[in-house]
């Protein structure tokens, strides 16, 4: 796990404009944004999905860091005054508060400009695993567009209720998205084959669910009753196990990672 | 020409989502965002370069799309209210305007992402395409940022007096490296090497500053006086025509582009 975090960490700040690069405000806002504090959930998944495989969790270091600017330039957009209209973000200052919304806007830009250049550099199956970040890319804006358009009424906080099929497709574009690419992009950047890599998806898509289910509970907002959202959360964590066991290689990080989700306080 | 026109809206019409796609506002403001009055020069641009290396226009059709998804996703966003504030583009309201800045802010993502999804469809050096296409989307919010901080005094519409340097930069990077990108990723399309790649970059970057100081005398806002610009204007040209010299394909189109672009009057 230390060892996962400590390639994810080199690989970001290997990538990130180096600080005063010009233009500073511009470099420095990149940084800030994908900051040090997060938990780094997407880039973990990437890595240890090349080791479930049977590959090298170094060999999806560029994929990892891809992810993870990726997941950040849609907070850095989430947060801005048109958006959420968000101040703060983990105890500090977002980046359109501290930095101005202009360079907010275009510092997530870059960011997700600079993902793609950057999971290009992985070692080998790179059709496929630029292919699964645009997806991921267009997808998590798809979720984020629906949910906006269908959890609140205009011009207004309070959610509406949502249906079944809008739950399902907004948690599976707005979060699950990403999870999936994750998964995707290690599985590939480790030398798997398509059919492993589908069950990577499968492990990614529910996991990527559960945890959704599981930040309801911790809001108190999940759009079903507690018993059913607790079992929800139960039976896609269990789904993301079960697709994990016919993988070669060691998925013992990743079935970790989805036994954590479940009952996790933050 | 307007086979190469055709080539290019057939491409950008078949990887835009389709009319009522979900989320249907979503989808519809990526479409008007991207529209069918534009000139098209990126990827027509694109498109002459796969043949000036002897290779075929139709390999170049997605590269082509992918550029003039990610330009015309810099327009949107340069077109919200915490940036240009503008409201018409090219006598329609802007995408904000119409769709609202939320859905702005997230259809210009989508079509970026989108640029990237659809660069990785190439025929061949999709390794190659994707990193010029993501050198580039960095390259142009750098340049803008570097524009917003040294042009204008902060709060103020008034443009400062700009240093050699910076407009170097600034052209560079805003302008000219979606003309390199387009040029760039068209001969790796079309099968050019590296050396004839080099030449169309070299093309490329004269033609866009060719093309930003043609817009300056067109603006009349110039930092420089009427015929250093003028003078600008037919070296930068010069130079683009001389670099063709050496590729072995057809390369009339990218000479009468250039020479279309001095003395231009929209």
């Amino acid at each position: 796990m230390d060892v996962y975090r400590d390639i994810v960490e080199h690989a970001i700040d290997e990538v990130l404009p180096k600080a005063g690069e010009r233009p500073a405000e511009l470099s420095e806002a990149m940084r800030y944004a994908v900051g040090t504090g997060g938990k780094r959930i997407r880039p973990l998944i990437c890595l240890a999905s090349a080791v479930a495989v049977g590959g090298r969790a170094e060999d999806a270091r560029y994929p990892a860091a891809a992810i993870e600017l990726l997941h950040n330039y849609t907070l850095v957009h989430d947060d801005l005054p048109a958006m959420d209209n968000d101040t703060e973000r983990r105890g500090k200052p977002t980046v359109w508060a501290k930095f101005g919304e202009a360079n907010a806007i275009l510092a997530g830009d870059a960011l997700q400009a600079l993902a793609f250049a950057v999971a290009a550099k992985a070692p080998r199956n790179v059709v496929e695993i630029v292919a699964a970040l645009g997806a991921a890319g267009v997808g998590v804006v798809r979720g984020q567009v629906e949910d906006i358009a269908r959890a609140c009424a205009p011009g207004s906080d309070v959610p509406s209720v949502l249906g079944v099929p809008d739950v399902s497709f907004i948690y599976t574009h707005k979060t699950a998205d990403l999870f999936v690419a994750a998964a995707t992009m290690g599985g590939y950047a480790g030398g798997g084959d398509e059919a492993r890599v589908e069950k990577l998806r499968e492990f990614a898509l529910n996991l990527g669910l559960a945890f959704q289910y599981e930040d309801d509970l911790l809001d108190g907002d999940s759009p079903y009753s507690r018993e059913k959202t607790e079992a929800l959360v139960r039976e896609t964590t269990a789904a993301a196990i079960a697709a994990l066991e016919s993988l070669p290689g060691d998925v013992s990080f990743l079935k970790s990672l989805a036994e954590k989700l479940v009952g996790r306080t933050a």
